[in-house]
């Protein structure tokens, strides 16, 4: 009917959301979805919530990977807030602001990735709200969830183990590559280690999960999602506990294209592991004797996870532990509002 | 420790944050409130959960009004939305998106608004996230909340009657003025009936309860929240239900500011009542027979009821009829995405 090269002006806001609203199928537990003044849904005795934005300008570019990307992007990183929560993520609303002249190639762009991420994690989307803005897109997914047991980041004591699964620094260097311009405008990289790194800017797999089997298990004492940056979250983890804590730099799961990439550029690997950001990886506390069955669990859910330092009495700070010595860590998180 | 006048940017997300949370209580139903990777809170069986924006430059302006208001107009927005289903609104949050010139003394004056609306109402603001955005202002809200029996859009049966909460077209007329420049950068608005018009566009009443009221006394067959326009909603209830409808011009509460502002300036008042939008009332369906009992409930909850039109078997479509007749009404709703 519209072009995908329509801009949203253009086809009205009635229009969109019946276009929206069509490929949104109603699934179990959604007793209303799309298209009523809110949508109702079965939830059970506790509910986890949950809202994060990305912001055109800030958090992404139009054009720099596949529209599809954003969409999954949104979704993924609350799956990352609700699964370090110990929960399953059951129902989303997507609040979009769309400037006029945004392409309704876009907005389906967007909602491919959206649909397509909650596919894969047993999400329905429920709700939203569309609107228009002068400027910049905004994309805010609201996500709902339940869990049993809970675990929050003031469960960390001293004596227990911090882990980490995944690996850490390539979603800060893929930041760092296209702001070089490496990939921009859809251009092809042919550097496997670059495309992984920018990959994981774009599309981050927090092990989503995870969380909740730990959780479960009664495995893990604490956890945070590992978005501003591992220094910024474990000082976090650290404050709401009331710990201190140190990391081993030498144990650190730093990734490998990340380590090789800062080698031939001159870049500092380790700097991006500790401060990087959006690795949307799974930080947990979990005292030793956890530990193993942490292991257990995380093989059987083809989860990398690794020990990287432990908690221990003390005012909340870091310490990092190299080669060299013990130092103090002053973590340079990710600060939406200072000069970076 | 920060003067009012400090912008954002110099503040920082994390200092933000803890001033935020610092004025948010723990209540009742809330297990996790703000600070952790999500909220947890107590939900019963079936949930309901909507969203809604409001954005610099098209919902609102800094320095229009107090920004207490914004905040207040926030979280209305999305109570009416969750009245309009028969539902309770209890657990909000609130995504930010900040440019980082934004002053601290717009934060407090945004949270001043939302605590007090949430107070007004019972609801706990649980969570939310903080961003920066390169340029206009967005505050978005999702708002929790709970039902025993849904009233939806698609409830509406031919025979049945058509009735409003309120009165009709003073937001529309506000948002007239306040583009003339009333009221502008907080000028003091001598005429009451500006007052009221402005007044209702900043701070919008829902009659948040009577919905819910309405609905567990079995009385409203379908509902919708006035935010459009009432000629979009209506259509849009007849949409849902497969059902024409048509409305008596004369029995419409129009807003008498709105009546007294028209006549002495030339506008059309019917045309703001039909069209205005943003008045965040109530659009009801019931059987004839039920309606005695919405009065008595109205009447109990102080809140004016009107009987405005009906409903017919037929298309979706919509008639007016006025001393001259009866004629197609076609919508011309609020759209987001249009010219306007």
């Amino acid at each position: 009917m519209f072009p995908p090269h329509t801009p949203v002006g253009r086809i009205g806001e009635k229009a969109l959301l019946r276009r929206i609203r069509s490929r949104i199928k109603g699934a179990r537990g959604v007793l209303v979805g799309i298209g009523d003044d809110a949508a109702a849904v079965e939830t059970g005795a506790v509910s986890l919530i949950t809202t994060d934005s990305l912001v055109e300008g800030i958090h992404f570019r139009r054009g720099f990977g596949p529209d599809a990307l954003i969409g999954r992007k949104a979704l993924s990183v609350n799956l990352s807030d609700i699964d370090a929560m110990g929960g399953a993520a059951r129902y989303a609303t997507v609040s979009l602001c769309l400037p006029s002249e945004a392409l309704l190639a876009f907005v389906d762009g967007l909602y491919d990735g959206l649909l397509e991420r909650a596919r894969e994690t047993g999400v329905q989307i429920v709700g939203g709200n569309l609107s228009r803005t002068p400027d910049a897109i905004v994309v805010d997914v609201a996500l709902l969830g339940q869990a049993d047991t809970l675990v929050r980041r003031s469960g960390a004591r001293p004596g227990q183990v911090a882990l980490v699964t995944g690996s850490l620094g390539a979603a800060g260097m893929g930041v760092r590559l296209m702001e070089e311009g490496v990939g921009r405008d859809g251009a092809r990289v042919e550097d496997e280690r670059e495309r992984r790194c920018i990959a994981a800017q774009l599309d981050p797999a927090p092990p989503v999960g995870f969380g909740l089997a730990a959780a479960r298990a009664g495995l893990a004492h604490a956890a945070i999602d590992v978005s501003d940056g591992l220094s910024g979250d474990l000082l976090n983890v650290c404050q709401e506990s009331g710990v201190a804590a140190w990391l081993d730099a030498g144990a650190l799961p730093i990734d490998d294209a990340v380590k090789s990439l800062a080698q031939e550029r001159g870049g500092d690997a380790l700097d991006l592991a500790l401060h990087g950001g959006e690795d949307y990886q799974l930080l947990l506390a979990a005292p030793p004797e956890a530990v193993p069955g942490l292991r257990d669990l995380a093989a059987r859910s083809k989860v990398a996870l690794t020990a990287i330092g432990g908690f221990q009495e003390g005012e909340p700070a870091l310490r990092l532990r190299t080669g060299a010595g013990d130092a103090a860590l002053v973590p340079r998180s990710h600060e939406h509002f200072g000069s970076g």
